[in-house]
């Protein structure tokens, strides 16, 4: 016994997405043959589109249907200070907190010599270029709190510091609501020698 | 902070799919947009194929690209008996098991009046056409083991009864490799009911 062909066509695809196993594939595609007509037709518009139009801010690197991207081209955003992210997912992260007010760079990447990922892989030149003759003051960078982030804050922050703008990185510490009880030991020794007077 | 529209529209679609919450959307949207152009081309393209080109058998209710479906046109089918099942998925659990080698029917639902759903909503009368001066001997009725599978296949029953063709329903029993322990007492008690010697 086969699957009828569409189908079978249909569940490869959704089971070619990550965390899709077959029998999800499967469910799903059963579940989409019964779906309208015109969410069906939307669905195959939106994915053509979102891989169409979607493109990399010419300025910050970030995800953007327009270059350069609204960020950006913002007037109301302080242009003195630059957030480093990995990628545009981090972007959304920082955006969602309503906190930050500044301009961003996306590396699309960490530095990774055991990948073979080097500064000249991610977007490390583009930001240095940024920051010539620029009116930017404080770096911030928000790499994640792996072995390829630190690596990466480390070597942009010996990169930009010779040029006197102020290079800071995100606190490292106990996560709000987390146990003692349960924390990793590097976590906790930062969260020691990080302690603040209250 | 908004998504870029192209991305937001993609997280709607991928977040209308059952068992995809909102952050398992944005993943696979930006997992989207990393996936090479073909493999995203034929996404799209297998998802309008899907829902234009698939349709249900005339004879048997199953979901089909060709009509009557490649099962209903197999000569080496036994015509004598007809599985009932409640949809297409089940048909194709069923051939998994490589055993049965007869015709299905599919019923598309179940009977459900607290739900509005009668026997005419349902594949029934097309069951029953088939049955009449036909070479089926036996029909086995593989509804779920449900309330309203339950009510359905006594439904059944008692309409194809008297018309002397047999009719069966699958064992209830406990599942291979299943603990009494842990097993539901109605499930139990079939069990004990349906003992067979050793």
């Amino acid at each position: 016994m086969y699957y009828p062909e569409p189908i079978a066509k249909l569940i490869e695809s959704y089971s070619k997405l990550p965390g899709i196993g077959q029998k999800t594939a499967i469910r799903l595609a059963f579940y989409t043959i019964g779906m309208d007509d015109e969410d069906v037709n939307l669905f195959a518009k939106n994915l053509l589109s979102a891989k169409r139009d979607l493109k990399f801010c010419s300025v910050c690197g970030n995800l953007t249907d327009q270059d350069p991207c609204s960020i950006c081209t913002d007037e109301n955003r302080d242009r003195s200070t630059i957030f480093v992210v990995e990628d545009s997912k981090d972007v959304l992260a920082i955006e969602k907190i309503r906190e930050y007010n500044g301009l961003y760079h996306v590396l699309q990447g960490t530095i990774s010599p055991m990948n073979g990922i080097s500064p000249d892989d991610i977007n490390v030149k583009s930001l240095i270029t940024r920051l010539i003759d620029s009116q930017v003051e404080e770096v911030i960078i928000a790499t994640n709190a792996t072995s390829e982030g630190e690596a990466t804050a480390i070597y942009l922050s010996r990169l930009i510091k010779p040029s006197g703008i102020k290079v800071t990185r995100l606190a490292r510490g106990l996560a709000v609501g987390s146990d003692i009880e349960y924390a990793d030991e590097v976590t906790l020794l930062k969260a020691v020698e990080n302690r603040k007077e209250i």
